[in-house]
C-alpha cells in the first residue's frame, strides 16, 4: 500500500514546484521523510509537487484510525497579544487556520532568528516520523559520527563583528543558516519546531490522554511527582551524584585512518571512569528526547565537522559537555533514567555490554505516551484552571527570558570582542607612546634622569600588559555566561513543545466535559481523561519548577562567578600600576 | 624717505599678484606689516606685488647699515640628514639657497601640522617690525583683548574623532589652519618661524655679538650663569615663590556691556592677592618674548573669540594659566624680572600705579641685545667646539621628543574619547542587558528568586556606574598630561629660535677669525666677539639645562599624578563590583 497522508488544512501553492492541498484531502507520499520541512507526493487530482509537511498527517496501516485532532492545541486564554518569533507559531485557539498556514510557510523558506538558538544547536529527531534513524543501528555504529555533516563546514569564531544594533544581526542569524543548512543537508531530522502542530500527537501526550497507552511499569521505575511549597516538584534524587568530564584526547583506529576525541567521565557515585565520544553523547541526547515528552532534555554542544581535533573547539566543546552533565546530573529523572546510567557505568573497553544496553535503550517501550504511565503523582489533584494559569504566566516568563538572554548574548559577545579588539589596542597604544617618549627622553645626555625614563619606559611595558590582560578576560568571566546562556537557550526552545503538550491535554479534558454534557461520552471515561491530564499538568508543572530552581542556582553562581572574575581583573591591573608607580619613587 | 629692503634670496614669482626680486635687488615696501608672511611692494623693474617677507631684509635709515647675515646659521655639523617639518626650514651651511626657498615658499601656503603645536597656540610678536602693536597703548588698555579675534572662532572641543592614525590627522592640523587664520586676521603678528631666517638679527643677538649694544646695567639686574654640576646653569632665585590662580570669576563694566573673566592670583612672596584679565597676561608674556632673546617664555593658553565665558573653558584656561604661571615661578630669571613681579604685586585696584609700571615695561631698554649685557658668565670661558656639540644633541632631542610628545597627545586624546564614548557604552550596555534580564526574571512569579533578580539588578546598576566612571576619568588623570604635553610642544616651538640665535654668534666667532687671519680685523675686536658669544652660550646652555630640570620635575610628577589616579579609579571599580557581589551572599 502506499504511504498516505491526510491534509490537515488548505494549502495554497504558491511558487513552482508546489501542489495544492484541500482540507480532509487524502495524499500520496514518495518518502515518509520530508526533505527541509516539505513532503513531495500527488495530490488528489494527481498534481505531483511538494507541500508542507506539517499540514498533513500521515496515515498509517488503517488510515481510519488516524486521529483528526488538528485543533488539538486550543487553549482557553490567549497570551499570543504580539506576535513574537519564537512564538508565532504556537496555535492558539480559534485562530484562523489561513493564518497559521502563512506563519508555517514562512517558517518552513526563512527559518527565523529567533526560533534558533544561539549556541548548542541540536537536530531533535522527529520520532513519528524517523524512529529508525534516530536509534541508529548496530551496523553503522562503528562509524565517526562526530564526522557527519549535518552542520555547515565552517567553524564558528566567537566575537564576530556585527555591524548593526540587537539581536537580530547577531550570530543567531548565522545559527539560523546554519541550522536551515542541517535540515538541507540531514534530511533525516526535523526540528521539533517545525512539527509542533502535531507534538501532542507525536509526544504519545493525546494518546496517553485519550486512555490508549499501555505498558507495565515496574515499582522501580516510578517516577514521584510531589507537593511541594511551590506546588508540585519532581521527587529528589536520593542518591544524587555529579560526574566530571576530563581529558578530552585523540584517539585513533582503524590504524590511524579515522581519529577522534574521548572525554573521561568520572561520576562520583560509581567512582568509576569511562571514556565516551561525542557521538555516544549524541546518541543519549536522541533516547532521552524521545523518551520524556514534558522533560527538558538540556542540548548537546553543536556539532562541528571541521577543525574538530583544533584546542579551541574540543576545549569549547568539553565545556558545553560539562554544562551539559550538570543539568543531568541535576535533574531528579533524567539523573536516574537506566540510558543515562548505561551510558555512565558501562566499562568503555566491554563492547558486549555497551550494545546490550545500547539495544534495550533502543527497544525501550516506556517512551512517549508509555512515559506517562510511570508518573505517580501527588494524592490531590491540581486545579486546572491554576493549572492554566501558571502555566500562561510561564509561557510569558520564557518569551521574556528568551528575549533578554539573547540581548544579553549579544551585548556580552560584542563587549567580548571590544575587549579582545579595542580596549586591548587602546591600552597598548598608549604603552607604546610612553615607551616611545621614554626612548626620545633616553638623548637627553642627562645623567639625571635615567630613572625617570626607565620609570616611564616600565609604565610602557605596564600599559602593554594591561592591554593583554583585557584580551585575555573575556575568556574567564564572559565566555562562562555565553555558555550559560547558550545551555539555557536550548532549555527555552524546549518549552513551546512541553506547554503544548499540557494544553492538548488541558483541550481534551474540555472536549471530554462537553461530550459528557451532549451525551456523547460516558462520565467514567471524561474522568480518566480528567486523571491522565492531572498527571500530565502535573509532570509539567514539576518540570517548570525545577527548571525555576535550577536556573536560579546556575545564574546566581554564574554572576557571582563573573563578579569574582572581574574583580581579581580589576585588581591585577591596579597592582600592575602600583608596580609602575613604586618605579618613579626614586626617578 | 620710502620703506625699503633688500632682496636676500632670488624669488620667482608663480602665482599672479607676486613678483619676482633678484637677490641683493632693493625692493620698495609699502608698509612694514606683512600680510600672511607676504609684503607688498615694488620690484627695481617697477613691478608691484607680493613676495616672501623672509626673502628680503628690511634696511632702516642708512641702508649701508644692514648686515647681509643671510648665511648666520651655519652649523659646523649636519643633522638636517632627514627633513623634519618643524626643522625643515632651518638652514644648514651650504645649503642650496634655492632649495630653501623652496622650503620657504611651501611653508608660507601651506602651514605643516608639525610646525604648530597643539593647545596653547599663541602668535609671537615680532619684535622687529611691530613693537608698537606688541606693545599695546594706554589708550585701547580698556578694550576687551579678549574678544580680539586673532583666532579662529570656533571653539575647540578636546577629543574630536579624527578619521585615521598618526600625528598628522590629529588635532595638530586643525591647529595649524588656526594659526593660519590668524595670521590672516591679525595681520599685526607674525609668527617667529617664519621669519627665523633673522632671528639673529632680530633678537638682538646680532648686534651684540658685534658689540653694538650699549646700556647701564644695576647690579641688582645683573643675571648670573654659574657653572654647576651638567655645566652653565642660571643662578638659583635665592626667593623662591610660587603664585595661586583660584576663583575665575565673570565681571562686569560699562553698566553690563562688557563682561570679562578675572583670575584671582595669589604669590606666595607678598601674600597679596590680586586680580588679573587674560588680557594682562597676554600684555605680559608679549613684554617677555620681547625683553629675553635665549629664554623659552612659557606660551600662555591660546585664545578663544567665542564661548568665553563657558565653563568648560575657563576652567581649562584657568588649568593652562596655572600650568603658565608655575614655569613663570620656577624660571630663576623670569621669576625676578621686573614686568612679572609688577604684574604679580602691583594692586589691582590702584590703576595709576598699574599704568606707571605698564609703560616702564613698555620703554624698557634692557631688551633683546642688552639684555645679553646683564649676563654675568661664570668665570671659564667654555669650550666651544663642546657647545656646538650640546646644543646639535639638544636639537636632535628636541625634535625626538616633539614628535614623541605629538604622538603621546594624539595617542592620550584618543584614549580619552574611547573612554568617554566607547568604554562608557559598552559597560553601559552590559549594565542595562542585566537589568533587562533581572526584570524578566521578576516574572518568574517564584518568590524564593527575588533576592537573585535584586542583586543581579543591582549588577546592571554597578556597570552603568563603571561606564560613567570611564567616562569620568579622563578629566582627572589624562587632560592633565595634555595640559603638560601642550606647554612642552610651546617650549619646543621656542627652541629653533634659541638655538639659531647661538648658532649666529657662533657663527661670527668663525667669521671673525678668518678676518683676523686675512688680517682684516684686529685680534682684540675679534677676542670681544669671542667672549659675547661665549655670554650667549652660557646663556643658551643655563637655559636647556634649566628646561631638562623642569622637564624631569614636570613629567616625573605628572606620570605619578596620573598612575595614581588611574589606581584610585580602579580600586574605585573594584569597590562597585565587591558591592555587587556581596548581593548575592543571601540570594
Amino acid at each position: 500500500m502506499a504511504l498516505q497522508a491526510r491534509a490537515l488544512y488548505d494549502f495554497n501553492s504558491e511558487n513552482p514546484g508546489e501542489v495544492s492541498v484541500r482540507e480532509s484531502e487524502i495524499v500520496t507520499l514518495f518518502s515518509q521523510q520530508d526533505i527541509d520541512g516539505w513532503f513531495e507526493g500527488v495530490n488528489g487530482k494527481g498534481e505531483r509537487g511538494l507541500f508542507p509537511a506539517s499540514y498533513v498527517e500521515v496515515l498509517r496501516g488503517d488510515a481510519s484510525s488516524a486521529h483528526n485532532n488538528n485543533n488539538s492545541s486550543s487553549s482557553g486564554t490567549s497570551v499570543e497579544t504580539h506576535v513574537d518569533s519564537r512564538y508565532a507559531n504556537v496555535p492558539s485557539a480559534g485562530t484562523d487556520p489561513s493564518a497559521n498556514k502563512a506563519n508555517k510557510g514562512d517558517n518552513f523558506s526563512k527559518p527565523n532568528a529567533f526560533n534558533t538558538f544561539a549556541l548548542p544547536i541540536q537536530q531533535q529527531p522527529n520520532h513519528a516520523y524517523n524512529s529508525q534513524q534516530s536509534q541508529g543501528s548496530d551496523d553503522d555504529w562503528d562509524d565517526d559520527w562526530d564526522d557527519s555533516s549535518t552542520v555547515a563546514d565552517e567553524p564558528v569564531g566567537r566575537y564576530r563583528d556585527y555591524e548593526g544594533n540587537g539581536a537580530s544581526t547577531y550570530s543567531l542569524s548565522t545559527a539560523a543558516n546554519r541550522g536551515g543548512n542541517a535540515q538541507g543537508k540531514g534530511s533525516a531530522t526535523v526540528s521539533r519546531n517545525l512539527n509542533r502542530f502535531s507534538t501532542f500527537v507525536k509526544s504519545g501526550g493525546e494518546a496517553f490522554v485519550l486512555g490508549e497507552a499501555s505498558g507495565f511499569v515496574k515499582d522501580g521505575d516510578k517516577i514521584c511527582v510531589v507537593m511541594g511549597q511551590y506546588g508540585p516538584e519532581w521527587q529528589e534524587n536520593p542518591y544524587p551524584f555529579t560526574c566530571g568530564i576530563d581529558d578530552p584526547t585523540k584517539q585513533t583506529k582503524f590504524k590511524g585512518m579515522k581519529s577522534y576525541i574521548s572525554y573521561k567521565l568520572s561520576p562520583t557515585h560509581t567512582q568509576t571512569q569511562v571514556n565516551r565520544r561525542y557521538k555516544h553523547f549524541d546518541w543519549l541526547y536522541a533516547r532521552l528526547a524521545e523518551k520524556f515528552p514534558v522533560i527538558s532534555v538540556p542540548h548537546i554542544p553543536e556539532k562541528q565537522a571541521t577543525g574538530r581535533f583544533e584546542e579551541d573547539f574540543i576545549s569549547k566543546r568539553q565545556k558545553g559537555l560539562m554544562w551539559w552533565m550538570n543539568h543531568m546530573t541535576s535533574h531528579p529523572v533524567l539523573a536516574r533514567c537506566d540510558v543515562f546510567q548505561h551510558f555512565l557505568t558501562c566499562s568503555s573497553t566491554d563492547e558486549k555490554a555497551w550494545k546490550q544496553g545500547k539495544r534495550k535503550a533502543e527497544k525501550d517501550e516506556m517512551v512517549g505516551a508509555n512515559f506517562f504511565l510511570a508518573i505517580s503523582p501527588p494524592a490531590a489533584p491540581l486545579d486546572f484552571q491554576e493549572v492554566e494559569s501558571k502555566i500562561d504566566g510561564f509561557k510569558t516568563f520564557t518569551k521574556r527570558m528568551d528575549e533578554s538572554t539573547l540581548q544579553l548574548n549579544a551585548t556580552v559577545n560584542e563587549f567580548a570582542r571590544k575587549q579582545i579588539s579595542g580596549f586591548k589596542k587602546e591600552y597598548q597604544r598608549v604603552g607604546l607612546s610612553f615607551k616611545i617618549l621614554s626612548q626620545a627622553f633616553d638623548m637627553d645626555q642627562e645623567p639625571y634622569s635615567s630613572r625617570l625614563n626607565q620609570a616611564i619606559s616600565f609604565t610602557g611595558d605596564a600599559y602593554e600588559a594591561i592591554g593583554e590582560y583585557f584580551a585575555e578576560q573575556p575568556n574567564k568571566d564572559l565566555d562562562p555566561i555565553m555558555d550559560l546562556l547558550g545551555l539555557y537557550q536550548g532549555h527555552l526552545a524546549n518549552y513551546p513543545d512541553i506547554i503544548h503538550v499540557q494544553k492538548g491535554a488541558l483541550t481534551k479534558v474540555k472536549e471530554s466535559q462537553k461530550h459528557v454534557e451532549e451525551g456523547k461520552m460516558d462520565h467514567s471515561q471524561a474522568e480518566g481523561i480528567t486523571e491522565r491530564c492531572n498527571i500530565i499538568s502535573c509532570a509539567t508543572l514539576a518540570e517548570i519548577q525545577h527548571f525555576h530552581r535550577i536556573r536560579v542556582r546556575d545564574f546566581k553562581a554564574q554572576m557571582q562567578h563573573h563578579l569574582q572574575q572581574q574583580i581579581s581583573f580589576f585588581q591585577k591591573v591596579t597592582s600592575k600600576l602600583e608596580e609602575a608607580l613604586q618605579k618613579y619613587d626614586d626617578a
